[in-house]
């Protein structure tokens, strides 16, 4: 049991520090024959990337993902995956009081209080560069799953910053890869521009944001109840995301109000399957996929690093004001986006490998070719 | 790894389908030196019982647990505890259409579609009488949670049935046991009762609802980053119940509205350590229990199953209409509360193990008394 | 995790202590659609079952399996399979002096030392009775090995007891389910027999054994390095079995003395694949099984319970002589038999999950039958 | 599940190829708290490396560990810790026919079976150069040990070679580090020194080896039955090694040879507990440790790399004859020592924090220090 990995078959387990040498993910279970290379992961990673666009942190590092095992003539062999990313850009600097001074809403003072001591550098291990690693290996499970299952697509997108919510009626699918906000609704990309540089440079503030995820073309029959269902697992998935309070599948915290009929699904043959008159469940029902788009949200609180003074406590219980300066995002739920496409990856993946195994009983031939 | 278990060092394993000769839960992990007592677990149990309150399904069963193992003298002794709940009310009857025909909204259609072949009586294994398990294994957590941190209080209640809030002004603790709803606004019961009684028996329909359970008193430094998270595992805990949709941590969805100043729990020093303006953070940060509240809300979305006629097919990809008749809730929230209880309290002990072990270093003695 | 189970994919946990109320197994994993009845179980269970011949314990229990859930209609579901084992034989008798004395080579004061307490009613949790769990989890297992790899045999037999030997050249596999010894060669069964006569009787003594377990026609490319090797796990499954000391692949402690010239299995192209003009492998390669007999060795040391005084302490520190007294088998590596076949029946089967997958990709068709 | 980890609590992953770019181990749950540096764990590596004494390859490679995360000033924060060794001698050269055929006693055969490909440059993943990552995570787990069990001694030596043993009236623990065999007897030393000169240079073979490897001062009480005992988990710790084909506790398979009384362990008290006439159980008892010496043996295989030609055959199923030429080891047994020290480090350290915890309750102080 390690408690920094995630994943039953397709097992991940991400280390690393904000400001040590390198940060990385170790994946165990890819299945053997699967072509990978590291600009494929690369792709991945520079979405996610400090600096990328505008609306987030100044820190600029190429986040240059290395391949140090696993993977053998650009084919994975069944062993395990290592993804290294070095540390280029930590600035040397005088940490001055921070080693001492628990941030407001931050980790600071819980790994403390758990641990007796924190890497204070950046974060440490609570900084959401730590999620690097985990589009890393979203990278290794989206270049599988390409492979096993080639027609699911996984695709994320922010649906709502602060009280801004996009227009259902205006959705996109083409318009997400197209602004900053990786927003399927275009028509509010001028005003999300403009509030948050006004967050940043006049409010010294944040935003929260929510993200949905949507895999498309899951075959029906993925997901292994009770304890590792498809919805639990995302969940998890989710959840364990630094910053993110909150996760629904398909109808989400709205099922509260519904009645049964109105939430129903109801059920008709289509010419390949069954098809469903609509799709409250988000996909998944009992934990298993329906191979209806499997639609997940989360919410991603608004970081509390933010120019404005809070009141706060150093490490000897003294009271002190907090001014979080340096490269912060106003909204990091934008960078949550590659984050919960990864995810999403890994978790699918999971299950399929649940289903048919490592080699899917396939098995090298020895003797003449016939 | 066993996909029908939860926890890391607590783990428990839940067998059994609906209408089998029993189920129950297996749970390994526990502490030596426990006092625990079948009457202590069914004190959980009853509370759960279908057919304890007018809400609820009239299947009448006693639910009685069995501690078949790892409890010597009326104490845990550190092995496994086998708890065994035999099914009573297995009422023999013609299972009609049912074995061939998908009930929408329910796990028919993907049980027989990722195995080939289900046990159709009742739900079987997808049947929400799994949750008993669950709560005879919560009840196991708490005899050790009231061992190794004697303080710790959870408790779940209603917080929204449909469209139809609670007024938080009006919350009172102990109102909560005092009504057919675990709900803490004794204001509201009237109206609720008899909205439930028109959704059953004029409306032949049922409806959604939202728990909220709380955790008070629970250390600071619980909750092991960055893939155990306390979050991470309440949330899967959570997303695990059937027909639960969303999960959500302290502010929950709504953080996904606030700025980061309007989020900020500002820290102050109290007498007996830190303490906090408020907590929008549920009590958790960077995944580790602050000593504040622990607060966890889900959304139960209404049955599927109810009198009304939905559009199904049968196996043969026939077209169909399915009316769900028997023993069912209007409202299956309101036997979620237990539920959660029961997986928070799992929670709660697998953290606290995790931090100090499964004996925490107590050797039995040799040799003379000192 | 927990500490009470085994297997990766196949996964069993086992339950229940020699004087409780019941044992059992708790086995999750096994795939949907394998044939199974409690009688399918039962046939292994009467094998292991103490007073099934002359050599073993005279306790007298049926040792009958029921099935409580997992299986429908004679066939698996792929959900939880619950075994349980009712304890009839708990002679209701006075326990003296034993809960405060250890007994050499026993677990009791081990026990203690860890747990603070025990269960000193026959051993408790350490008593060699769990490994009536392991064999109807094993009969489990060979059910699905049926379904899944038909022309896999698994044979265990007794190939040494004290310092007698069988003679291998009168290694007659027919033999094995002759005699009471589960033993190859009919030429030694005389002899063993009066010596184990005279042990007991006579002497107040017990003797170990060495047990050979085999599995022939496991397909070539089963097993997963580095640390889910075939022979770790099955050297781990087998040295978790009680009163085992030690294990051994293919040539074993021997391979120390060798040299590699002579321990080479030269490789030949057969018409069905890869020969070998020898096994000191024991049929895995690299963690890997390689088609040939998957051949393990276990030791089973002579049990500490005999009738000749031994000197101890009491809980208090104070000196004390133990004699065992009761049913107690001079040979325990008898029975230890069905419990290796178990053993390796379990670990085959998870090796073949790992490759294919709980359902090997397999799903429920919806729709007019093609 | 990590089928390339091992460990309960104290959970090593291990990553890399013989002639990849790296390769590592991820060490994930070592306690907060505990004195770390590259040093320290450099000290283990040089005692493995190739070239470090002349009876092992003449690979020469500085095997340098570096400490990519999880330690801050030099102390563990109880976050995963990375740790890489470069290769930096793969020479470059022509793998001729090695890609296509299958060296006997190799996995080559059983890789490219399983998985249907394989990374052929020095075995890949199956090199013996994997176990650079487990004596690396060893160094981490004596690091923790030496923070939380101060006493425990961890020693492994070699007890045979081939045919020649040591003569154990003559064993003198400071004899170990002061010859190239880890040989306790000095007296063997000429003699053995020979032999092995002889058989590489003209009998062109390779011999097989016994280790045994003992921990003093572990308290007892320490082990989780049923199936994460200590002797199961040493088990599997040492034959997941490669090469070894063997695993004994204790009597080991000479229990297999006993009487019960001549096996007795008695009991006595001593002044700091309990104290036992003899130790063939080798310090385990249930599972659990007695507080006597652990002692662990196991079997090197000859490596079958050696300078005489072997009847083998080709991919395609045409035969060919196998001469290994290279660098290689006459004794691989020699190189296991410290792997075996490392495997017996990780267990009891993994097994103490099953006990007691990832930070045994220890929490970090907020307020004035009292």
């Amino acid at each position: 049991m390690s408690i920094n990995s995630y994943g039953h078959l397709f097992r991940v387990t991400t280390w690393g520090e904000s400001h040590g040498p390198a940060l990385g993910a170790t994946v165990d279970g890819c299945p053997p024959g699967v072509a990978l290379t590291a600009p494929m992961i690369q792709e991945w990673l520079d979405k996610r990337r400090p600096g990328q666009n505008k609306m987030t942190t100044q820190r600029q590092e190429p986040d240059a993902v290395e391949i140090l095992s696993g993977v053998f003539e650009d084919t994975t062999t069944g062993t395990p995956i290592q993804l290294m990313i070095k540390n280029t850009d930590q600035r040397s600097k005088d940490y001055g009081d921070i080693a001492n001074t628990f941030r407001p809403g931050h980790a600071d003072i819980t790994y403390h209080q758990k641990y007796g001591l924190r890497d204070y550098r950046g974060g440490g291990r609570s900084s959401a560069r730590e999620t690097a690693s985990r589009v890393a290996a979203g990278g290794v499970a989206r270049a599988a799953i390409k492979s096993l299952a080639p027609n699911v697509e996984i695709k994320g997108y922010m649906v709502q910053m602060g009280e801004k919510h996009i227009d259902r009626a205006r959705f996109d699918w083409d318009a997400i890869d197209g602004n900053d906000f990786w927003c399927p609704d275009a028509g509010v990309v001028t005003e999300w521009t403009d509030y948050i540089n006004w967050l940043r440079k006049d409010d010294h503030n944040s935003v929260g944001a929510m993200i949905e995820v949507v895999a498309r073309n899951v075959p029906a029959g993925i997901g292994a109840p009770v304890y590792g269902k498809l919805d639990t697992d995302l969940s998890a998935a989710m959840m364990s995301i630094n910053a993110v309070k909150g996760v629904e599948i398909g109808e989400g915290m709205a099922a509260a109000s519904l009645t049964g009929r109105a939430n129903a699904d109801e059920i008709f043959m289509g010419k390949d399957g069954p098809e469903y008159s609509s799709n409250h469940a988000g996909g998944i029902l009992g934990g298993i996929s329906t191979g209806q788009d499997i639609v997940v949200r989360f919410a991603v609180k608004p970081t509390s690093s933010i120019l404005s003074p809070r009141a706060s406590i150093r490490m000897d219980g003294t009271p002190t004001k907090v001014i979080t300066k340096g490269r912060h995002d106003p909204c990091v739920g934008i960078r949550a986006v590659p984050v919960g496409e990864a995810m999403m990856a890994a978790v699918i993946l999971d299950h399929i490998l649940l289903d048919r195994g490592q080699t899917g009983g396939v098995r090298g031939q020895i003797g003449p070719q016939t």
